[in-house]
Order: C-alpha cells, then structure tokens, then sequence
C-alpha cells in the first residue's frame, strides 16, 4: 500500500470527520477485555468515525489468472478501506474500494464494497461501540457493590489504582428479545511479574443489559456468585446476608501462574542440548521486494493482511502452479459451561482481533532457528502503519528421522528429511497461535497449527460436578472449549477444469471367479465423484479409510487429507450463522469472485446476521471439471488440566493436514536429492559407500552465530501518516535498514 | 541369555536331534519367499527338528512386581525354548520353558510352556514345512509351462541359474474343505544394481494344493492370467492358443525402480541442509549392562526379543512408575483384491519372520544423528546368536518448534522443545518399519511407527479396473493394503490399582437457571467409568471428542489419546482368528499372568486355531480400580500410488499415539527447563533477555564430529554356540569391543 497511499488517504478522510481518534495500545489489541486498561485510553470518542483498515484488495481470480496464464495485462489494483461509523445511533462498519490505484487517476472512484459478501452488503452493525461509556457502568456497578467484593473477594474494582480486581465481559454479545446483553465477571488482576490476569476468574459475575446508545438505560439484571444465580441484587445480598453463605475465596498469584523457569533443576539440563547448525547457508531464495520464495522444486508468493495474516498465492511444484492460494480464514475458540453463564456465553472469533494485526516478532533461536531468514510484516489502521519486524520465519529443519530408508541383503539406503517451513504465530489475548506452512521432498505441503500461552479459565464454584471441566488449582477450573482454524485450500490440478473423488477402503464379502466358489471377506477400493456442491460438506472418516482428492480427469492429480477437528457444538447458540464453516472436516465448493473467503472478521458483532454466511456457498453448483476450492478445520478440543499450567504447550495442541501429490509425477521425487547413501557391503564388510555427491561438511563452525541476539528484540514498530494527526506515535524507527522487506 | 546358557544347550539339545542344520541366509529372513534364492540353501533337511529361538521368559509381573515395589526376592528365571518339530506328519513348534535358571540348579525342569497361551497349549502345527521339496514341485511346475513363459514373459522359471524369472507365493496358507493351498506368482528378477524384485509381478499365476508332506500327492488346481481365471491348464493353454489372445507384457526394471539418486538435481541441493550439532555431549545417562536409560525426569529399561524387538519396561517419571510395560505385539500387512487372487489371498503377521531378528543396524547421521548412543542388539535361532551392531539409537532432538510460547505487551517468553527418542528400525522383506519412543518436557510419550521400503506391488491386467489400487507404472499396480500395528501398554498410575475414564464433548441443548428459559445449544463434558472388558473394546471419536484416561480413582491420573486405524476388512477370511486385536482402535483389559501378550508369532500358519485369541481376553473382567491393561492400534490404510516409487516415504506413512499426563502434577512441567526466554521490552526497547542460567554455547564445533563413518557398517554379526556344529557360521569378531552392550 505505497502507492498513491496519500492520495488515498485524501480520498478516503472525508469518510472519518470528525478526525479518527483511538489510541492503539498493546493490551486493547488483545481480546480480552479487561477494563482496568480500557480506562488508560486517550481519546475516548467512540462518537467519531474511524479507518479500522486500509490494504490492498486481493484481484478477482479470473483477472489475476488471466495475467498469470494469458498475455492480459495486470488487473486494476482496488484498495479496500474499512471504516467504522460511530456517529450515528447505529454505529456500523462499512467496507469501500477505492481504485483502480494510484488515487491519481482520474478514473478512481470510492464504491461499497459489497460483491464479496453475500449478506449482500460489506456492511455490519455494531451494538457495543461504547467501551469507555460501558466501562464507566461497568465500574460504577463495581462500586456499588465494594462492600461485597471486599468482603467475598477481599479487594474492589471501582476503576481506582488501588483497585486489586478488574472486570472482563464476555463476548460476543447475547442478543434476547431484541436487547443486547452480556455477562461481566471481576478477575483478580495479577500481582506479580507475569501478566497471568487470566488465572484469577473470581466465580462473582452479573448480567448487563447494555442495549442503546444511552447509558441511563442499561441495567444489571442478573447476578450469579460461586455457582449460584440471583435474579436480582436484592436476592443476592439477601442470599450472602443469611446465615448458611460461605465465602468461596479466589486464587492466589505465584510462581505457579508465571511462565518463567521454576521447579527443581532437570538433570544434566545445564548442558546445552542438540541445536542444528547451517553449514553452508540458506539453501533457498527469498525475494523481499517481490514477497517470492523457492525452495527445492516449489515456488510461492507470501501476501500479510492484518485480518488474517500471512496467506501463500500460486504455489508451483515443477513449474506447474498447484495451489492458487491457501490461507487462513477464521480461528475459533467456543467455551461451553453449565453453571457457569460467562464461559456459557463466550466464543471468539479472532480475526476481529486482527491475525495480522496480533503477529508479533517471532524470538531468534527459540520461535525459529537463529540461522532462519525472518520477514517484517505490516498493516495500516488508525492512522498509523504498523511494522512487525522478523515475524515471518523461514528455514529449513532437519526432521530428526529419514524420509525413505531400505535394508536389503546387500546394501541399505537412507535418505535425510529436510523440510521447508514458513512460520508466524499471533497471540490473540491469552493464546499463541503457531502456523506453520512445511514443504517436503516428497512433494507434500503440511499444513500445521499449534496453540500454547494461557488458558481462559473459569471459577471453580463449591457446588460444581465434572461436566466443565477439571478443577485444576485453587478456585480455578479448565473451562473447556473447542478450537476449530478453518483455511481456504484453492488447489489448481493441471488448470482449474477439477473434479472431487472420493476414495474409499470399504469392507466386503463377495464370491470371485477365482474363490472356489466360496464368500472372501477383504475390502475394495471404492472411487467417487461429488456431482455438486450438494455433496461438498464432507467428514473425515473414522477410520481414516476415506481420501479426497482433486483431480483434472483429463490430467494428474495430487490429493488432500488429514484427520482433524470440527466443532462440537451444534447450532451454536451465541454465534448463530457466523460459524457455519465450523460444522464438519472439509468442504469443497466452486470458486466464485464473488466468494473469496468462508468468513468475515466482523461477523461476530451480529452473529445471526453475518457479512458471510458460509451455508450460502452450498447452492447446488456442479463439483465436476470446475474450478474448486476446497475449505478445511484443523482444531483441538480443549478441555485444560493442570499440564495446561501455566501455559498450554504446543506438544500437546496441534493440529495438521497433509496435502500431497497423488500419481501426479511418475515416482517419488525425493530420490533427487543428494542427501542420501548407499552402504553396500557383503558379509559385514562395507565394499563402498555411496555420498552422491554430497560433501560431509568437516570445516569447524563457530556456535556463536547460533546465538540469538535476544537483545535485538523490537517487538512492534508503528508511525502515523500523518505526525501532526492526534493519534500520531512513533516507536522504533520505519527508515532503518533492517524494516525493509515488508510483506 | 549369558548364565548357564551352555548348561541350557544341554537340556534343550535332545528335543532336536537329529541336529538341526538349518543355514539363515539373509534373502531367507525376508517374508518374500522367492524360490530361485530358497534352493541355495545349503542343507534342507525338514524333517529334523530346530531350535527356533532361545531366549529369557518374561517374568509374572506379580512376581516382578513383589520384587521391584516390596521386599520379596528377585523371581526365578526361566527360558523360553521355541522348537520346531519336523520328524513326523504332522509337523509342529512346541513352546518349552526351562529353569529355574541358571541350568546347574538341581530342580531346573523342562516343561512345556502353555499357560500364557490362551489355546490352552503353545503349540502351532505347520502346514507348509517343506519348503525345499514344494520349491522342486514349482520349478517343475515353471519348467512344464517353459514354454509359456518364454512367450508371454520372454523367460523361465525352472530353477536354472539362467532364470530371469522366479515365483513367490502368498502367505498364509489357503485352509480350504481340509485342504492346504496356497497361490504362487511367477516374478520378473531386478536385472540392475538393486534388490527390486518387489515390482516386476507378471500377472501369470496358479494355486497348488500342497496338502500333506508327500509332493507326490501335491497338484496344481487352477491358473490366471492377465485378469483371467483358468480352473485347468487345459483350460489355460486352450486360451493362449485361441486367436484374440493377447501378450500382455511384464515391467522393465530401471532406475525408476532403483532407490538410488536419480532425476533433476535441486536447486541448491549441492549445499549441506541444515544439521543438528550436540555441542554439550549428551544429556542422558545409558547403562548398557543394565539396559537402563535415564533422560530428564523419566527412567526406564529396555528388552530386546526376536519376535518382537525393543520393549521398554518400568518407565518412572519424577520417581514413580507409570508405565510397566509397552511395546510391539504384532504388525499386520493385509493385502485385498478383486482380480487378483495372489493379493486376495496375502497378509502378513510380521512376528513370525521376527521383528527383532530383522532390526537391523541404523546408519549413523542419516537414521538417527551422528552424535547418537548406539547399542547392539541380539537374539539366538538356530545354533547361533546373532548380532546387530548398533540398531538401537537414542539421542536429544530439537524439534523445531517451541514447546511453549508466549506474548504480552511487556514481555515475551519461549521455551524450546527437545525430546528424547529411542528408536529401532526392521526390515521385514519389502517393508522397513521405524519405531520411535520419543519423551518430552511436559511428561508426554509419543509412539510413532512409519514406514518405507519398496511396495509389494500386483499385476496391473488389462481388463483390470481401479477397484484394487491405481495403476502406477507399466503393468504395474499398487495393491491396496492395510498396515494395523498393535501395541501393549501397561499403564500403573499410582499402583496397579486402576480405572479406565470415558471423556467425551457432547453437543446438548437445555435451559439453564441463568438462560432466561431459553434453551442454549453448547457442549457438556460427560465422563463415565468403563465397568468391565464387556466395554472394554473402543474406537476413537471420528471427531477426535473423546479421550480415554487410565486413573487410580483415590489418586492422580495420567491419560492416553491419539486417533489412528484400526483394519478396514471384517472377519479376514485368511487371517480368521488370529487378527481380532485388529478390529478396533484401543482395548482395555485387566492384566492377567495369563494373558501377557496379544498376539502369537507363528497365529498365521493355523489362522483359525490361534495360539493367542485375543478376543478371549475379553471375559468380562471388571475394569474397576484393576490393573488395566491398554492395547492401541497404529497403522496406515496404504493405497500405493506412484509417489511409492521406488520406496515408500515415511513422511507419507506414519501414525502416531500420545500417552500424555493428565492432573497428574500441579502444573506444566517443562517450565523446570533452564533452555527458555523471557525478553522484557518498553516500547519496542528491550530492558532485559532472561536465560535463567543457559550459556549460548558460543565455541567452534567441529563439524567432522556430524560426519558418520559410513565404512563401518557392519550389518550383521552371528556365530555359533557350537564352532563345529554343522551349522556354525561366524561373521564379524564377537569378541570385538564394540560389541559391548547388548541388548
């Protein structure tokens, strides 16, 4: 977005007055909400419009294929700017195109953007805008009760920096009766060095209704204390006022909620352990200015969105393109409870947080091998471009076990397992996610992601049973959710004329020409076709004894599979028809300009009316010789214990899915490389050993250069177009050298 | 097998005579009888009896367990002799035990050993013992159709060193109306420089009853051709001579067919990959004598048999045993087809050709790193003990990704993940197995099995379809099969006094005190104890919402997941009964003495009248605070396609199983690494990297080290109890230091 940025912004403004004014702060761009925080904003002026977005809009596939593949000329380039209308009694998002680019050109116009979402309009009501007004409610219930959370909780949260409590809501919001609702439960807020708020839920929650604009109106409507619901304050203090209430405590801050070294010492762990090494350099090439990788037989292009981060675009293998794009879509995280009407009501949609947004520096050397080449990554929103420096990482590993090995009488051959692995990992609030893009010898592509940092827990009430979840510390309860990351996997097979087989290993018992006239129970190989859409929504079968593939009927073919999670949850209460991608394993549906993506960031704000429901892409079109798009989940269901303390480890929590090439070359391709041997020998005696070519590196290797520079970190560069704005903020330097290369 | 082992011989050596004189050539330990290398064996005298195996028996765990927990005396130890009875009919193996050991003791007995075999008696009859004669009777058989193959195959198969064709027959056996047949294929032999014989199936074969141990009486009953059945070689002779028939041609060998280095070479790949350095030396202690391993928080010994290879026994973590016992019982390759009765008629129960006969040595920096610990293994067959240098490796592996990590705007913290792995590998004929144990900072197992080495590939016929498999080179096909690899796993958490849980996500829709009368649709989490091995007999959730955990119900509780295949075909026609641990993904039943293993090496040659059933198991036992014993399945459902050209990749085929701690410690316990970071910042400034006493080696390495010696391989080391038996072979130097440490 370099190009005629000003202009654009020029084109654009009239569309924020008055002035834009939020000021970006590290823990608001987290999800959780904790209003303590929300207090310290600058400029509370949610009345005033705001540019949440401005990026370059991604070419409808028809033009960028008629460039790629014909002799056209590149399509017009749109940008789309999102903006947020707050000064209005229904505040609202809308989305524009602003193009062709550069603004310069006489012809550029500013439109909605509205041909990509199939609610018919880039368009989306918001019934919350007012954080700094609902805080000040918020803290204004907190005082009146003070008494009582002094008394149950030992501390208040009035809004005061004496304050040991603080309050989060749940999201998204519950919409009954056409009011708006949610639930606010006061955490005690962490004392010690780490930021672990999320492990002190204190079981003390209540019901606002916060419909409207006008904070005269909202209300509390219900309250709920250690497992028990009071339908009023006056049950409430009339329950804790009578003779038989017991105080339930909270939780007590400590080296158990810090993620820092604690413990007794491991054995022999003084010693550094096993580190990998480069030898010889980078093995691939990077171009930054280009955003273009190869690496072995494969080629791509990176592309980085602040709503869902880094996606991949034209992957070739040989020379021919077999992935049109893949990326993520939408990550999901859906807490469930009986007794507990916080966790009860609260699912997250992350890429309203913002994906790229929350791509943070990945650390040298422990995100990433200290020898791997790391990109920045950027966004605009605000005012202000965002720098991520060294958030992409790409490297290759040494797997630790061979792709192919074979012992035979007279010789034995074994070949290295090298993988190419692009990462990045965005922590949304609480949780690290890691995504992971891995590249084999064999032609696969392994598509991976993996979850750590904290848990959201809830209160462990006195009167709960086991069907939340585990008690897993002092008051505190892993409240179980489900994580359901859906990607888009438009896969090109020799050209976009594609056809969905299903292929089956299914039991039979059957009498053949050559059984004696006699019934064999064995099994058969069973191939299919999906006809249409109708077909699209697919499970992966139990016992993995069900592939797809897609396929070019006149041509080769690779094929996807995997074994991963969709969501529990059926007919999700709190989020309606904004998860209708999150009801099964893999869908395959035909590509539409009109259908780029299977969510939208904003769609939890009015979940049972969403920018994009994904039900709508099932409309009947044929699967057969078109060109398809497959959409899949990886996930986890998560239901925390005490290993989940203080952090969920990634070891435990990932998820991938293995596309692979299917009878599309004539055998396997990782017999190229030269990282292999073959011993020969006879009777104990090696007579040779077979290198290839390759030349065991013997030369010393200084260990330093596997010695991050931890010193280096930056963590997050931003600066306003515009230094004289109001929201201006400059950290960090943009002209340094060692931002360029931005994706 | 060191003390009295002389004293043994003397006790066992009368069941044998007159001596056995059986010659262990390598291409004979393969599963793949091709009859061309059979006839080189240098004494085939079936009608002797043989020492199949000598080995220590495995003690009652409630013996082992007074020893080990109380203060009872170490249990007697006894052997296990596995003999093979060919002087009669009907010839048979008898399972003997010896002892109490060592021999010299006065009340060592030789008795029959039955009671661990739930048949009643460990004895197998064998159908098929003449290996020698019935590879006479083929010949004769490819030398009467001399002239067929010579024109559909331009060769023979006539027992002739000029041969360029040789036959291989299916396993097991064909039990039909009281009559033994079995199906044999005639096989183009590799013309190259690699042992690939596994690709050139003709298509032209024919079913023998072989009935009985006199080949006078043996007869050929039925032929097929190129997709076509012939119940005579009238029949058969009459088609070819007929006017449409037509030649369909057998597979030219290649380098297409060959492992070695071959196509393009990569981009960059003249370069080293990356490679993993252990600058420290290595962090785990190994006490070959013992067999004792310790890494981190987690001990456990190793055994080592001929059946089944490596087990682990007693793994403690953190000083308590939560493992007794987990390894390999069984690894079944099951083939199917339609229109091909050879594949229809063929699997493999790969004990029986000895799992850890065929673990065979691992070459150093390509199976495992250079810097690994390699220990020897052995087993004793025949009148020799065998050798493997070096087939069992361990050794620190740097994942390349963190275990946990963590952003907040203050700090962010990282901490890496290294695991220990244990691994072997076999090569069971076509097919090499690789067997990983791998440990990690957060007290997980992971078991992984995968697999590479060539395909056992079919015919592709020209009337054929794709119902078996895809047709992946000239008249080459991949025949579908089923990879089902069963495991033991006796879990003890806190004593042998355990539970087995059910957790499972459920989607429900209720009203709730706090949902306003409103029903909410969301998930509860619902566990529920299995009461006996009546439900003892699971599959994983095709959604992945369940999880199985052992538990000691007073205590803490460790648990078990995964999600792998269990066999696609119902009730084997071939296999019938010795497959029934097959059918389904995890078993859990309370151990007995009785019933130490689920299988039985030599089930397949009487598949109906199984040694071990394991579906006898299944008594109705309580599974109520008992000590529970768990059986998994790992395996792949393989449908080759050209990538398993000219191997098979394990990246393609792999499964894995996790058993992971549940509540069983307060918290996560790789926080007690000191290989972690936590980098405070202000602002994109960083104020402090902690490392929490880690020293970034920062010395030069001397990459030599990563160099393995490739000339000292060694393959294979065996040499006779007896120098001047008949059959004494000696290869290597046993006496050699670097055969200490045997497994």
């Amino acid at each position: 977005m370099e190009v005629g940025a000003e202009l654009l912004w020029n084109a654009v403004k009239p569309l924020i007055l008055p002035a834009a004014v939020q000021v970006v702060k590290s823990i608001q761009r987290h999800r959780r909400k904790i209003f303590l925080r929300v207090l310290q904003m600058k400029k509370p002026l949610p009345w005033d419009n705001k540019i949440l977005l401005v990026e370059l809009l991604q070419p409808n596939k028809s033009d960028a294929l008629s460039y790629l593949d014909s002799d056209f000329d590149a399509p017009d380039r749109y940008a789309r700017a999102v903006v947020r209308f707050g000064a209005t009694l229904e505040p609202y998002i809308q989305e524009y195109q602003v193009g062709p680019l550069p603004v310069a050109n006489r012809s550029t116009a500013l439109a909605p953007l509205d041909h990509i979402y199939n609610k018919g309009k880039g368009y989306q009501r918001i019934y919350d805008l007012d954080s700094e007004e609902l805080a000040i409610f918020l803290y204004g219930i907190g005082a009146s009760i003070a008494d009582i959370t002094q008394r149950l909780l030992n501390g208040t949260a009035t809004g005061s920096e004496n304050d040991t409590l603080a309050g989060a809501s749940s999201t998204p919001l519950i919409f009954e009766d056409d009011k708006v609702f949610q639930w606010t439960q006061i955490y005690g807020l962490s004392a010690g060095a780490c930021l672990d708020d999320y492990l002190f839920p204190s079981g003390l929650m209540f019901k606002t209704d916060i419909t409207g604009r006008d904070p005269a109106k909202w209300s509390v409507v219900a309250w709920q204390y250690n497992g028990i619901f009071y339908n009023s304050e006056g049950a409430f203090r009339s329950a804790i006022n009578s003779s038989g209430f017991s105080v339930a405590g909270i939780g007590v801050d400590g080296d158990w909620a810090c993620t820092d070294r604690s413990g007794d010492p491991l054995p022999h762990d003084e010693l550094n352990p096993p580190v990998p090494v480069q030898p010889d350099g980078a093995r691939f090439a990077v171009d930054e200015h280009e955003k273009y990788v190869e690496w072995m037989d494969f080629t791509f292009y990176l592309s980085f969105s602040k709503d869902l981060g880094m996606h991949l675009h034209d992957i070739t293998y040989k020379g021919e393109r077999i992935v049109y794009e893949v990326g993520l879509q939408e990550a999901l995280a859906h807490y469930a409870s009986a007794s507990d009407p916080f966790f009860a009501s609260n699912a997250y949609l992350d890429s309203e947080y913002g994906i790229g947004q929350l791509t943070f520096q990945l650390v040298s050397g422990f995100d990433c091998p200290a020898y791997a080449t790391y990109l920045n990554t950027s966004y605009y929103t605000g005012e202000s471009t965002h720098i991520h420096p060294s958030s992409i990482c790409l490297f290759e590993h040494d797997t630790g076990y061979p792709i192919q090995r074979h012992t035979t009488p007279l010789y034995v051959s074994v070949t290295k397992n090298i993988a190419f692995i692009v990462r990045s990992s965005a922590t949304v609030g609480n949780y690290d996610y890691m995504f992971d893009y891995e590249f084999y010898l064999d032609g696969s592509i392994h598509i991976t992601v993996r979850a750590s940092g904290y848990i959201e827990s809830s209160f462990w009430a006195s009167n709960q049973g086991g069907e939340d979840g585990f008690h897993i510390h002092d008051h505190l309860a892993g409240s179980m959710h489900d994580h359901v990351i859906n990607y888009k996997l438009d896969l090109d097979v020799a050209g976009t004329a594609n056809s969905v087989v299903r292929s089956a290993l299914i039991p039979t018992t059957q009498v053949y020409p050559w059984s004696n006239g006699k019934p064999i129970n064995q099994m058969k190989f069973e191939r299919t076709f999906l006809a249409s859409e109708d077909e699209g929504k697919l499970n992966w079968d139990a016992n993995n004894a069900v592939m797809y593939s897609v396929v070019n009927k006149d041509a080769v073919n690779p094929y996807a599979t995997g074994n991963r999670n969709y969501l529990v949850i059926e007919n999700s209460t709190i989020l309606g028809n904004s998860v209708n991608w999150a009801t099964h394993h893999l869908y395959a549906v035909q590509h539409k300009d009109s259908e780029p993506k299977s969510a939208y960031p904003y769609n939890g704000f009015d979940p049972n009316a969403p920018v994009v429901d994904f039900n709508k892409f099932f409309d009947g079109d044929s699967l057969d010789q078109e060109d398809i798009v497959l959409y899949f989940n990886l996930g986890m269901h998560h239901i925390p214990d005490t290993s989940d303390l203080p952090n969920t480890v990634f070891t435990s929590a990932q998820s991938s899915i293995v596309l692979a090439p299917q009878n599309y070359l004539l055998g396997d391709p990782s017999r190229a490389t030269i990282h292999q041997t073959r011993i020969n020998f006879i009777n104990g005696t090696v007579t040779n050993a077979l290198t290839f070519g390759a030349k065991q590196p013997t030369c010393a290797v200084d260990l330093s250069v596997t010695a991050p520079d931890l010193k280096s970190f930056v963590g997050e560069v931003y600066f306003s177009k515009y230094p004289n704005h109001p929201d201006a903020q400059m950290i960090g330097n943009p002209g340094d050298g060692a931002l360029a290369g931005l994706v």
